[in-house]
Formats: C-alpha cells, sequence, structure tokens
C-alpha cells in the first residue's frame, strides 16, 4: 500500500472539531468521505494532532495508506475540488509506509491571538479572544518563559477526557519554546512541543492572562507544576483564538523516490 | 429629534443583506432592533447603501432620528455590547437634523476582490471571487478606465427590482472613477461614484472577467452604454468578493457642535 501525506489548512469555525463524530461535520470525517470516494477503499485519516470544535489550522497534517493509483497533486486537486472552501490541502506527497502523521511528529507549534483593540473588526471575532481589558504585560511574558521545558502540566490537562495524546497516561510534556509578542493591536501567545494535553494550549492561555489581571503571579506557574491540580491554574479560553500552525518531520528521508511513486509502473529494461 | 450618524463594518456572510425581511437575519433589522431597545422608540435605520445578502461593509454609513438623550459614544458602546460579533459601530456621532445617510452621500467607494492563487486560504473564501484560470489583465486594466465618467449603466442593472436608488427611474450614473489593481495574489476592482444601480458593480466585474477572458474586447463597454441590453454584459458575479468600502459626505458642518449635544439641559446664564 501506498502512503499519502498532507498538509492541510482549515477554518474549524462551522466544524465540530478534528475527530470523526457521526452526524457532526467534523475535519477528519469531510476528509474521510472524499478519501473514499476517491479510492473506494475504506480509508483511515491520521492527523497530526486531534483539534477541538472552533479550533483552526494552518499546518495540520495528516496521512492515510491506499492502494490507488493517483499521483499525489492528483490526490491534492480532487481533494480541493470536492471538499469544502473552509478546509483546503496545501501540499501532498507520497511517504514510506512507517510515516504516520502523530507518531512521527517531532514538533507542533500552536498559537493563541488574543486581540486587545477596544472594537474589533467583524472579520476576525471567528479567530481571536477578544479581550480588551488592561492587562499587564510584562508579567505575562515573565510567565510565559516558566512554560518552557520538560513539566508536570497535569495543572493544565483536560477535566476529562484522555488528552490530545492518549496512548501515554503520563501529564509530563515538553515545551521547547513558549513565546508571547504584542503585534499590532494583539497579543500572540505561540507555543512548539512534542505533544500537548488535551486543551493544555488553552489552559496555558488563560493562565497567563489572570497572571496579566493580576489573579496570579509568574512564579505560581512553577508551583502549578508541583500542585497538579487544574483547578487552580487559568480557565480554559475560547476554542476560536488558537490555531494548529505547523508540524515538523524528519527531514526529507520520508519521502519516497520519485521512481517508485510512479506506481503500477513495471520496470522497463534500458537498452 | 437629535440625528445619529454611524459608521459601521459588517462581514455580510450570515445576513440576507441590508434590508429588513421578516423572519430573516439583516443588518438593518439587526441594528433596529438594538435601537428599539435602547430608545424604546421606534427607530428607523436609514442607511447609505443597501448592499445584498453576502455582501460586507468596512464603512457602510447609517443615520437615525431618536429622542434618547444618550450620547453618541454611549450609543456606539451599547449597540457594540448588545450586536452580534459580525456587525461592528465603528463610530458614532450627532449631525444635523436634514442628514440624511443616503441622499446626504457625495460618493460611494465599492471593492471588488477576485483572489488569482491557485488554492485560496480557507479563512479567504467569504471574501473574494476564487478565479484562478488565465485571464488578460492588461485587457480588463482599458476597460476597466471606460466605467470612468457618466453613462447609461442600463446594461449594467438588475434584470428585476428597482436598484439601489429607486427614487428615479434612470439609469444614467456618474462613475468618479474605476480602477483595477494587482495586489498580492488577486485582481482589486474599486469604483467611486455617487451612486449604482443594484448589481451594478457586479456586473462590471462580471464584465471585466469576459473582458480577462477574451469573451468581450475593451472597447465592447463602450458599445453597452448604447445598447442598453443586460444581456450583453457580463454575469453579474458572486456577492461575497464585494465590500461597501466607504461613503463620503459633505465636510464637518454637518456636525452638531458639541454644546447643543447636551440634550436636555437648558440654556445657563453667564454671570
Amino acid at each position: 500500500m501506498r502512503n499519502i501525506k498532507m498538509t492541510v489548512a482549515y477554518d474549524g469555525s462551522d466544524f465540530s472539531g478534528w475527530q470523526i463524530q457521526p452526524g457532526k461535520p467534523t475535519i477528519q470525517g469531510a476528509l474521510a468521505d472524499i478519501a473514499r470516494k476517491l479510492t473506494q477503499e475504506k480509508v483511515f485519516i491520521q492527523g497530526a494532532g486531534r483539534t477541538d470544535a472552533g479550533v483552526h489550522a494552518l499546518g495540520q497534517t495528516i496521512n492515510f495508506k491506499t492502494n490507488s493509483a493517483l499521483l499525489p497533486l492528483e490526490f491534492q486537486r480532487a481533494f480541493n475540488a470536492l471538499l469544502p472552501a473552509s478546509i483546503r490541502v496545501l501540499g501532498a506527497e507520497e511517504v514510506e509506509r512507517d510515516f504516520h502523521a502523530r507518531w512521527s511528529a517531532l514538533a507542533k507549534t500552536y498559537r493563541y491571538r488574543i486581540a486587545r483593540e477596544r472594537i474589533i473588526s467583524p472579520f476576525e471575532w471567528r479567530y481571536v479572544l477578544h479581550y480588551p481589558y488592561p492587562l499587564d504585560e510584562d508579567a505575562m511574558l515573565q510567565a510565559a518563559r516558566l512554560f518552557e521545558g520538560q513539566h508536570d502540566f497535569a495543572s493544565f490537562a483536560a477535566s476529562t477526557g484522555s488528552g490530545e495524546e492518549d496512548a501515554d497516561r503520563t501529564t509530563l510534556r515538553e515545551v521547547y519554546s513558549a513565546e508571547l509578542v504584542r503585534q499590532g493591536g494583539e497579543l500572540i501567545f505561540t507555543v512548539r512541543g512534542k505533544s500537548f494535553l488535551r486543551y493544555m494550549v488553552r489552559k496555558m492561555a488563560g493562565t497567563l492572562l489572570e497572571v496579566g489581571r493580576g489573579k496570579l503571579s509568574p512564579p505560581f506557574i512553577r508551583e502549578l507544576y508541583e500542585l497538579k491540580d487544574r483547578s487552580r491554574s487559568g480557565p480554559t479560553v475560547p476554542p476560536q483564538g488558537l490555531c494548529l500552525v505547523s508540524v515538523e518531520y524528519p527531514a526529507a528521508w520520508w519521502k519516497v523516490p520519485a521512481a517508485s511513486a510512479a506506481a503500477g509502473e513495471p520496470p522497463v529494461k534500458l537498452r
């Protein structure tokens, strides 16, 4: 079987999240429907991260196995012709058999946008948290840096559900970088890590807001790692400000060489 | 009665257009509901332009008459607190009694966006026409210039309905400027004029596309003014690419001086 990898962007506003749910519009469901139409096979769409309802993606990554002879570019064009405009396939390539969108990922980057203007554009509300009230941005910046490193993020886990990575039950995670920047009228919180617990990024952003409001102090972030108590951290902020920006994988050796990509063609002896 | 003028922006995606229609979500209806709540009066919201379903606005302008003592800034804040996030009041001021959002307007500017990239962002499809096929942009530019000036735009009128300005039956209109520019991956058509017939800007954009595809030649625009036949011009392109950018009015003399804005206060004799 061939293994097809795709980079997918979506506006999550009109979907009940990534994961297939009967009778509800989901990203995974929309992709699976089209993969099945195109291949006449029961295709399973593996995503790198399971985004929640209302969460967006600029660089979600998926893979699926198929016996279809369609070339990656043909898959991409067919998906884009059949998918709703809210989901776009930005790239497609054939990869080695053992490539797995979730388990092969080296790092994922999520971004949370907080709009600080008094009035926000009617074209932006689907993509930001509107918070026009006073915030101590310096304290928030200090706190954001304390998310970096390997910590027990139990205080930032969902109350129910298994978390984005449910194969292990540990709440230990490594955050490679956590940055807060001011860009125009927005505060943008960007985190990069190997994997995240469910709601973890939104709980981190909610905790930063509590720090900004003076309800929590920056060093309290460190105490939260000890407390392992999600009721002591900030709230889970709304989903629409969150976006899965990119997923990183080991470099080009995953790609199947172009020769073998000409699937079905028997080798021709050179004279 | 006091006369309140407001500048309003909206994402028209989720509305059945500007004009109140029973049982349907409209911009005028949403604004009128809130004005009535705030004033306890039967307020009529006058708009500068009646945008169709799916059309957006960055600078729609409205006015309404009221006996309420609320200051313009109080009106603005109350509207923004009660309106859906897809409609925002960007500014409010008290104006002279005879100011009329539609009849006082000197000029309106509309913009139509055509996305030329092969794949468009899932965050942009609500705001552009996606046209990734070949176009002769030089011919379109030539044709766009021929829209400028006073012409009979009967070939660019709606087949039914009375047109945006229905008080007169003439199809004679003056276009102050018509520009086509390339900006990033987009072609942007911007027209400024005193008033427009219903669908006129979308028919103009549709005609430019026919010129770009080589189906019509630029000088044919002039013939269309003579033909007065809407079946000979291009199609009415979809609404989502269209935006009412701004409405211009005579300068500051419309504004009521701050002193008289302190409504209800009796004059105080200076000692």
